[in-house]
């Protein structure tokens, strides 16, 4: 199927976004640090929003700058706007994630604008990209299969949106499953349509595990073709602005899969697992998911 | 892909061997009922093993006799050995499953003898099933993916066993994922391997969700062609003689998936979300699983 993905560690972002606790700017780096030495070489480390509508990520610039830091690891982040693109990238962000919804309403709930507004604002942002050097934008797109607002999300709009993202000339696409709607055929039907209308482009994918399919999509995106994927580890996650959000695919799950089936995503499981039990240390009264912190690996 | 699938409750029978709380044979057949209402066709409805091993199964004669008479519902039961077929014979059994583990020791934990000995031993099942009439053996191959005992199990030797399945006569044969160490590619492979090799018996999946994988692995039993699904009630489930073993795929997140992907398993989903609230009250203080409960079904 293939021999390499790169699985991009989300819970610093994603992550932190529905709990209640709260990680201070230390912890956040022990994290960061603890993940990249287990072997992710990409880590969404924080995200560049409103302080008054998420608080957790009032650090955002300490966090980006010493994890810029860490050796083999590329940080990135995410931006809803142009103003959080130019201050990650004053903070010296080599990847940002410009996050924008297939789904009209949801976008408004997220972002405050309609999706054609926030494709408007894009260029903004690709032309400060191309002002300076060495940094890669990539562009998240939410509610790809289905948005808990609006129900149904057209396939065609999908296609369309990613037809005008690979013109604009964005770095890579993600397809987020935001509330956890995405069903394998369909996740399959999807990336391969999008790979179609982008040619080389990278895609990668974003799952939450909300009705326990994260997984199955995960291996659907795989057979067709995706070699990115994003996961958060303990199977923390959620959009705050999408009713019925819950977690992306647990971290230690995913490796666990790739394992499983010889894919070599550069992780090694057990040490990560002992990341996963600090992190519960992190987060005392956070209810964690995935299942292998239980069950170990199967040994053979 | 498919139009339509056999899904078989299993939660009273798998489902009740590893949880602390018993059930009175009253409440199982309201269960039982209660699933048959909302478009079960199969249930496996209790097993057929020593009082002694499994005391949550000594009234397995009155919930079969019972659940016999429900109208549009096909009961079937577990058993270990023949002296558990004959009781189920006797008791008016139309579908026994005979277990039987592709890993010797696991089949020595669970039932007392060589993998070998209960091969011999399904020719007095079958033979007694041929003296009488309208008997369907099926067989369930436990570990065919793995063992926590041995570890990896042969892919040859599950072949092998299929082969001789097949060429003793058995109804049907029911490939189990015991310990959930299953993964996709494998499970795909395995079963277009065992279709080969016994032609156009009827084949079924038992998956366990151990490690996360169980609703992938449906969807690539799927894709090989499996039409007939093993799943539990809130996930329940697990054999109490196979180390880490834990919960069965959830009933109402299998349902869930086949819904999605425009598979009829005939069942009502809405409908089964009041049965899996009732499961909650019949088994206080018991930790059940599925995501759907909380979710709700995927709104579009």
């Amino acid at each position: 199927m293939t021999d390499r993905v790169i699985l991009r560690e989300v819970g610093l972002r994603d992550g932190l976004q529905l709990i209640k606790s709260r990680l201070n700017t230390a912890i956040k780096l022990s994290w960061i640090r603890a993940q990249a030495e287990v072997g992710f070489t990409e880590i969404e480390v924080t995200s560049f929003v409103p302080i008054s509508v998420l608080p957790q990520f009032a650090d955002a610039t300490a966090v980006l700058v010493d994890a810029q830091k860490i050796g083999n690891l590329l940080p990135s982040v995410l931006v809803p706007n142009l103003r959080g693109a130019v201050m990650a990238m004053d903070a010296g962000a080599r990847k940002i994630t410009f996050v924008l919804s297939v789904s009209d309403a949801h976008n408004r709930a997220n972002v405050r604008k309609s999706t054609d507004d926030s494709l408007a604002m894009l260029r903004d942002v690709l032309a400060e990209r191309d002002n300076r050097q060495n940094i890669k934008i990539a562009t998240a797109l939410a509610t790809s299969f289905g948005c808990s607002i609006e129900g149904a999300v057209p396939e065609a709009r999908v296609i369309q949106i990613a037809e005008i993202l690979a013109s604009q000339g964005v770095d890579e696409i993600n397809l987020a499953d935001t509330v956890g709607y995405g069903d394998p055929v369909q996740v399959g039907r999807i990336f391969k349509d999008v790979r179609k209308a982008v040619g080389e482009l990278p895609l990668a994918a974003h799952f939450h595990d909300t009705r326990g399919l994260g997984l199955a999509n995960v291996m659907a995106a795989l057979d067709a073709g995706v070699r990115r994927f994003d996961s958060a580890l303990g199977g923390l996650g959620g959009c705050p602005f999408a009713p019925g959000a819950s977690g992306n695919i647990a971290t230690e799950d995913t490796v666990h899969l790739f394992d499983r089936l010889g894919i070599d995503s550069g992780v090694d499981l057990g040490a990560l697992l002992k990341v996963r039990h600090q992190l519960a240390e992190w987060l005392p009264g956070e209810k964690l998911e995935g299942r292998l912190l239980g069950a170990g690996p199967a040994d053979r």
